[in-house]
């Protein structure tokens, strides 16, 4: 696997490359015949990565989906130009996952916060992770968003998800946010219910991927 | 006000550009070394755009913080690389919002499908939205999310958004996704209570945009 290791490496550091372009985008103030230039540069560019695409459900050679390593994953993913990104530690033992993540203007809501759409994307994501991590894997089924103060961008957070009950290809599980430094104070918690999909059911979805996906399906040990 | 529409059109030409750069970033299968070369000339793009920046809490000149129309929001800025970006229409005497959208492979999640947190993101926007839209502009305080199927990638999608009850800074609204050619078909409904701010409470939290901020707080009228 030395060649994909070596394109992971490369995936990653151009998704950084582009995590600034990005952000250099959303906050630039030269003047428009720079953004003019910009744009030109930016279909040059496009041309060169365009030249060989996968089709839309096509799955990475740098993924692996039994897992669930997703290099291009919106929240987390290396690779990904959209991601903040978070960087995540799974604690399977305890069913947890913790993540930490600074949020910044490209995914700014009302001036100067966060957009409580992407606090509900960050969160989605632990409670989704901390049961796919001890082997319950599943899709969301509902997820709740309690958010108790405005987030500021710019600010480290810490997102924290914790499996609960399991009950067959039902599982629940708990996240909330916090800002690094006042770890005491809660600025948004999240439930939901996440549901394994059943083997057949589970070909059917993922059909069009043309390859078997192991992290969102049912083990063959519970229903 | 011509200034302001040049720099709109360039920078809503600059963000479509970014978009198809993020697209073919997320799906490029070209050789390491033709990413290595797209890591160079990203960087150098970047340093173009990184000439004059602004602060994460400054709002960007195009933007109307008044209305709340937003160049660079993560889910219809035209200038946002990050956004799908999804049309929004308003019919503000309905209290409505209807959105268009076909999300791509950016914001995959299991493979093949929409991720769950952005479905949450498009719904979010909605329902905050079909509120102001009516005067009834707030922060969302809780909002909740029911997945009834998986969302395929690149399926156009109907996101529409309609205000409930209201009761002084406190408003209720509902929300629901459906595949353009099969809308009897609810895909993911959403549900949210927004309660817009004080204006005391706004002067704080939007004070280091050193603006007044009108669409997120409470009107004159409303307690």
């Amino acid at each position: 696997m030395r060649e994909r290791e070596v394109r992971r490496a490369a995936v990653g550091e151009l998704g950084e490359a582009l995590r600034a372009l990005v952000d250099a985008a959303v906050r630039t103030d030269v003047p428009v015949a720079d953004l003019e230039k910009a744009t030109a540069a930016a279909q040059e560019l496009t041309a060169l990565l365009a030249a060989d695409l996968r089709h839309v459900h096509e799955i990475a050679s740098v993924d692996d989906p039994e897992t669930g390593a997703r290099w291009y994953s919106p929240v987390y993913g290396p690779g990904s130009p959209v991601a903040p990104p978070m960087e995540v530690e799974d604690f399977p033992a305890d069913g947890r996952c913790v993540g930490r993540v600074t949020v910044g203007k490209k995914h700014e809501g009302p001036p100067g916060l966060v957009h409580g759409g992407i606090l509900a994307l960050l969160l989605d994501h632990v409670l989704a992770r901390s049961a796919r991590a001890s082997g319950h894997g599943g899709l969301t089924a509902t997820l709740t968003v309690t958010y108790r103060r405005p987030v500021h961008l710019g600010v480290p957070l810490i997102v924290t998800g914790e499996l609960g009950s399991v009950d067959g290809r039902r599982a629940t599980a708990t996240a909330r946010i916090v800002a690094a430094d006042d770890p005491g104070t809660t600025l948004a918690e999240g439930e939901a219910v996440l549901v394994a999909l059943r083997a057949d059911r589970a070909s059917e979805v993922f059909a069009p991927t043309g390859r078997a996906v192991g992290a969102w399906t049912t083990r063959s040990s519970d229903g």
